[in-house]
């Protein structure tokens, strides 16, 4: 717990960027992905496997862990690094997503918003305010605001009204936060659609109000992809140069490569450890479906050249079976050549932006996913 | 691949036994505990962390692996040993026990068993010399005779027919090996159920026959342990002292202990494993629920003398966390610490009869499980 946070901008390439950022537990470089560890664990991995994969910094979900175990109860257990095990760098998120898409009977008011627990039913209520202190009780290196966030499409009316309300709710989590703050930083949310003015008049109060990061929220809930860079492209630019960018919820590995090359800094997704449980694997060849008959017979590992020894070690005749065998260890092996390949993806793009060639690493990139899998013996 | 199999018995205190199982990859010290690796997994964990908890041999099912992915598919990539990527001794079961709790419509006659598989309906038949061949494909370093296991309470005369049966199966198990011997080993089965004239009966007979190592077969089948451990007592001085005595599917630590007392030297079984799948811990202080809430603040390991890292370093808290959110890590964790208690348990043993003090680890080991876990904070 020595140093305060800190971000530093290291290298430009064009808009991607290549920086640092500080925390009490330890530095983070991006672009970084940060594997999704919902309840107080990435599913199915031991944090030193999580590590070993390259990640710097796991996201944990306040939604859940405010229900189950409880964040007083975290706290008294010594904060969510301890409980989980997990010394590096932790971000939370709001709580806020989870409300809508997993709770029932929720009612959005101003003060916050109420519902009942996925779990038990209990009644629960999640304020700007409470959704500080219960990240502060969990000991995130960086918390986020409460903020509302919509599907879309959605209309003009009903984004503008989330997205002022989200800058309400950015002001009181800034204040609440001050309380806190002991070393960590707290990162408000861009809203406003698909909707460049909404997004603009979101990213300068934002700017006004004064935060450690800001994140690009709202997105990736369903919009095509080409309507997400858009509003990346258009967003990241009127965001602080100092601070860092993260891109919530985002995304497949294209993804990734864009929004880095439109200025994004920080993602966290799902979906290397959610698609790895179902037999997916992702690889410089693209993405590649285990349970597929093709693989029964196959001796040869998923990428020879992986740093990761699983991606290297076992046939893809054996996770075939697993797969088709719904064993854990298919999940277990999955999901970690997924994180592997996912944070091979940012060394390879920290190291292009640092060397000036970014525009030649994301056309390669791209170029071995169009190439896709090479034929089965 | 060099030494062909044998075993060395280095040490008897009373009736208890220190010896030492040579295979083609690799020794296996005994008393012996393998996992069981059914699916060519051992549930939710890496080969790595299997060999980790101490573990010098892992069991594999013939019943579930000829099914799929098919023991010619396995041979074609190499074998078990390669496709699971454990690269210490295997032994296989003969299939036989499955496909009796598995299986529908199986038809058993003299020539074998027919039956239809439980994945895809498809008929299978198993033969003594069917069992033998799967087993070869596997590369199995040591394989079982096919036999025919009876659930207990039985009638005599079934029990009888049973061990007759198994005692003809035996004899082509072994003529169908000499073809496919290749430094392996093959273990007859001893049947009789609980009755000591049939399994007196039962035990010459294979010896007469002579394998390289006999197992006692039709145990831990539904009867009292007290059933069971009277059975072991009469059957394992009629067995040849030169040759490893395996008491198949058992069982609790309690087993272990008292079977071993009682001159057994290898043991496989789901228990700890499974037990771990459902929140369930084996410890120096007996059993523990972690699902109890009891555990749900306590911040106290496992076990903090555990030579194993996993039951030293997260906290009940956590582990009940994991286990109530029915989080795959929590079986990881809990397989883990379990196999390491039960390694941990059969290396007391094992140290204990070499010291000729086994009586006094049986006592003080017992001494500990009913002193029961000590109170949370």
């Amino acid at each position: 717990m020595s140093d305060p946070f800190s971000f530093h901008l290291l290298k430009t390439d064009s808009v991607a960027r290549r920086g640092e950022i500080v925390t009490p537990h330890g530095r983070v470089q991006t672009p970084a992905f940060m594997p999704v560890g919902t309840q107080a664990t990435v599913k199915g991995l031991l944090p030193e496997a999580v590590a070993a994969t390259g990640a710097e910094i796991v996201l944990g979900n306040t939604y859940h862990l405010m229900l189950r175990p409880g964040a007083e109860r975290i706290a008294a257990l010594g904060g969510l690094h301890a409980f989980m095990h997990w010394p590096l760098p932790i971000l939370t998120d709001s709580g806020g997503f989870q409300v809508m898409s997993l709770s029932a009977l929720r009612r959005l008011e101003e003060h916050g918003v109420t519902f009942r627990s996925h779990l038990d039913g209990a009644v629960v209520e999640l304020t700007p305010e409470r959704a500080i202190e219960i990240q502060a009780l969990l000991g995130a290196d960086i918390s986020m605001q409460l903020d509302e966030c919509l599907k879309l499409p959605a209309n003009r009316e009903e984004i503008a009204r989330a997205m002022q309300l989200s800058l309400r709710w950015a002001e009181r989590s800034r204040r609440a936060f001050e309380d806190v703050r002991a070393g960590r930083a707290l990162f408000g949310i861009v809203q406003g659609g698909d909707d460049f003015t909404l997004r603009a008049e979101s990213a300068k109060a934002l700017t006004d109000i004064g935060f450690d990061g800001y994140a690009i929220g709202g997105l990736a809930v369903g919009e095509p992809q080409d309507v997400m860079l858009k509003i990346v492209a258009e967003t990241a630019p009127m965001l602080p140069a100092d601070r860092p960018r993260y891109l919530m919820g985002v995304g497949t590995p294209d993804d990734l490569l864009q929004a880095v090359a439109r200025g994004i800094d920080m993602f966290d997704c799902v979906l290397p450890t959610r698609n790895g449980r179902h037999g997916m694997a992702f690889t410089r060849y693209g993405a590649i479906n285990l349970g597929n008959a093709r693989h029964a017979n196959d001796k040869r590992p998923l990428d020879e050249q992986s740093a990761h020894p699983a991606a290297r070690t076992y046939s893809r005749a054996y996770l075939h079976h697993l797969t088709k065998a719904n064993e854990m260890l298919g999940a277990v092996l999955l999901s970690t050549i997924n994180l592997a390949y996912y944070q091979a993806l940012m060394t390879g793009m920290r190291e292009a932006i640092a060397a000036g060639r970014f525009a030649d690493f994301q056309a390669a990139t791209k170029e071995g996913w169009e190439r896709g899998d090479p034929a089965t013996l």
